[in-house]
């Protein structure tokens, strides 16, 4: 019999009722002759109430004790869920991260997947009972509760997918698949049929929130085909799958774009070997995330070196720049409303004058360009935030993205 | 060092503040020179709100998803209670039953605890943490959680405290200590400093709400000194433990009371033998548990059997009896607004006239008793419910057991 594993995000099983839906729609997946795994999230905003009560105690709480509060919402959602599908009379059993074998390191709130032991998992569904697994969660080699960092349960689902060897991996969410373009901001954005791994790479790189970056990396390097759709219709979901003739071979598949951007500009920076280094590595120090980095050509022995990072990470990055800058005798600018706006297709390879177009368009709309950046299946431009809504209308027209007419 | 064993009930831990408290009660107890196990119950009511969740979903929720369910209280107190400790500058670890070794047998929501393995407990002590285990709940062969039923998590402190070999185990809650009568019924009632086991247990059983029935057995099993008394003071509170010399020779020590009683009776049971076995089955197959049982001296070969259980056990054990009373031809009355006082004393055995007296004072205070059952520490009375306060008043005067004035 197939082997299916579902995810349901927290908006899926916000309250009971909720969860009876759930129900209802485990039910009829196993009904129809699959064997049913189901990765479940902790229900609507409890995990948020978690952290609440723990920065009510602690400023800095410790993060193996965060993993050991964190990982009870998902442990609540998978008993509910096991009792509501009792009580449509099928069997149903919940287990934690580790009860499902799902082997971690010892990064607590980050850890990562080392292993999955699947005995447990195949010894229940195969005495054909439906298996509810908690997201988002694992066991270290110490045997302590880990969780796998923002959008886990995508990636348990993922995982488990792999290692159960399953024809797929339906991830259930509140949106009903991947879009053009996010639909809050183009109406005419149209949900795409099917994406390749390294498209929806990007797409979560850029921006893209309905799956998280790990797990289609996952997804990718174990072949799992993942089915994105909405737990609350009956609608046709994305598929996120290997690149194959049946795509559609558009140059440019969607755009995307973030709000949350910092721009940093070293000014005149000596043009010598190790100063990126020295920038870089203080700003690792201080766990600041980079996005894009520019380096411009030097003039009369000296550079300016600009660089992104997430808003929120701004005050670390100024620490990071304030202790070195002194040294190395540079200022800084800050550009803190920036935004990035991107397009990305598999197409692109093959079709030169995308990112020309891309540039065009945006001048057009009266929009200017900050940085850019590229990869063989995306271009990126940083832009004043306040632009980004206007830059992803004008993108969506320009490359005719919207719903046929 | 010595280990001391602490457990902090639902109401100690009921917010945050009340969290940062405890934390500063045990840090101080480790000040003091101690190695310090706490076991911490689900924060207030959220295991009422868990149970509300599960009632939403399921009218009869599978008791191995309940425990699975429940079990997530203790863990979110035990982790914020760990983070609250730290931010007090010490190193505090949270163990789920399972962590902490807790091995239990596999009866779901009424496991009862069959070893404990203290590798990771003494191991966590030595390394100098404070160490947090939820209470209430353990691992079961099939390494399953379970829960151990209604204070649950004093039977943890006191298994912990035998396991660990600890010096004594002290037992936080809402109320300072054991008190000779409710002091919400009688405002002079008087703390007691030490109670006996046995005493203890006879209280447990006939009402006294302060401590759990099964942990006072498993302390008195394996002899463990039990401290009863106030997280929000200071209080000395009551010592509960082998019976000494040092103990008041009180001929009673403590009034109970419950008023959640019913009382039936069979009338013209033919008297021949079988006949409690088949009325006592029946009512043990609808998991009726019943208290008191009287039968009456036979007349003209048939007799009178009355019997008590607790009030939200009537429909099931009217169902029992409404199935076998027609076989036997036996009509049967029901008490529903029953009661019932104690009068608890380990100097009972070597006064008497201590029974006359009960009945005595009941007696002028215009107080019928319905039933009677006595033990060598103790005579209880079934009476109307709606008597019960004045009757306890009036024995909590007869045996002089108030504040000295």
């Amino acid at each position: 019999m197939p082997i299916i594993v579902q995810k349901y995000g927290g908006t899926s099983v916000s309250d009971t009722e909720r969860v009876m839906n759930v129900a209802r729609r485990i039910v009829a997946k196993q009904s129809a002759g699959n064997q049913v795994v189901a990765v479940v999230s902790a229900m609507g905003n409890s995990t948020d109430e978690l952290l609440r009560l723990a920065h009510e105690v602690s400023a800095d709480p410790p993060e193996r004790e965060l993993d050991m509060l964190l990982s009870t919402g998902e442990r609540i959602s998978v008993a509910l869920l096991a009792m509501a599908i009792h009580e449509l009379g099928r069997t149903a059993i919940s287990l934690s991260g580790n009860q499902a074998g799902i082997q971690t390191n010892t990064v607590h709130t980050q850890a990562r997947i080392t292993g999955i032991e699947t005995r447990r998992l195949i010894e229940e569904l195969e005495s054909g009972k439906i298996v509810l697994v908690a997201g988002f969660q694992g066991v270290s080699p110490e045997e302590d509760v880990t969780t796998l960092g923002r959008g886990g349960s995508d990636t348990t689902a993922v995982a488990l997918a792999a290692a159960l060897d399953a024809g797929e991996c339906e991830i259930y969410t509140d949106v009903d698949g991947v879009y053009t373009a996010d639909p809050r901001i183009v109406p005419g954005a149209r949900k795409i049929g099917a994406v390749s791994y390294g498209e929806m790479l990007e797409m979560a790189a850029t921006g893209a929130e309905v799956l998280m970056l790990r797990s289609v990396e996952y997804a990718q390097k174990y072949g799992v085909p993942l089915n994105v759709r909405s737990s609350f219709t009956e609608k046709p979901g994305t598929w996120v799958r290997e690149e194959d003739e049946s795509m559609e071979k558009a140059v440019v598949s969607a755009v995307t774009h973030t709000d949350d951007e910092a721009k940093l500009t070293l000014l005149r920076v000596p043009d010598r070997p190790g100063v990126a280094a020295t920038v870089f590595g203080a700003l690792a120090e201080q766990n600041v995330n980079v996005d894009m980095i520019i380096q411009n050509v030097s003039e009369q022995g000296t550079t300016d070196i600009s660089f992104t990072v997430n808003r929120p990470d701004l005050p670390a990055a100024q620490k990071a720049l304030d202790a070195i800058s002194g040294d190395m005798g540079v200022a800084y600018l800050i550009g803190e409303q920036m935004g990035k706006v991107s397009i990305i297709g598999a197409g692109m390879k093959s079709y030169p004058g995308v990112a020309a177009k891309m540039f065009r368009t945006l001048a057009e709309a009266g929009i200017n360009i900050e940085m850019i950046s590229t990869s063989s299946i995306k271009v990126s431009c940083v832009i004043e935030r306040a632009k980004v809504e206007a830059a992803v209308r004008a993108l969506h027209a320009a490359f005719n993205l919207g719903k046929a007419v």
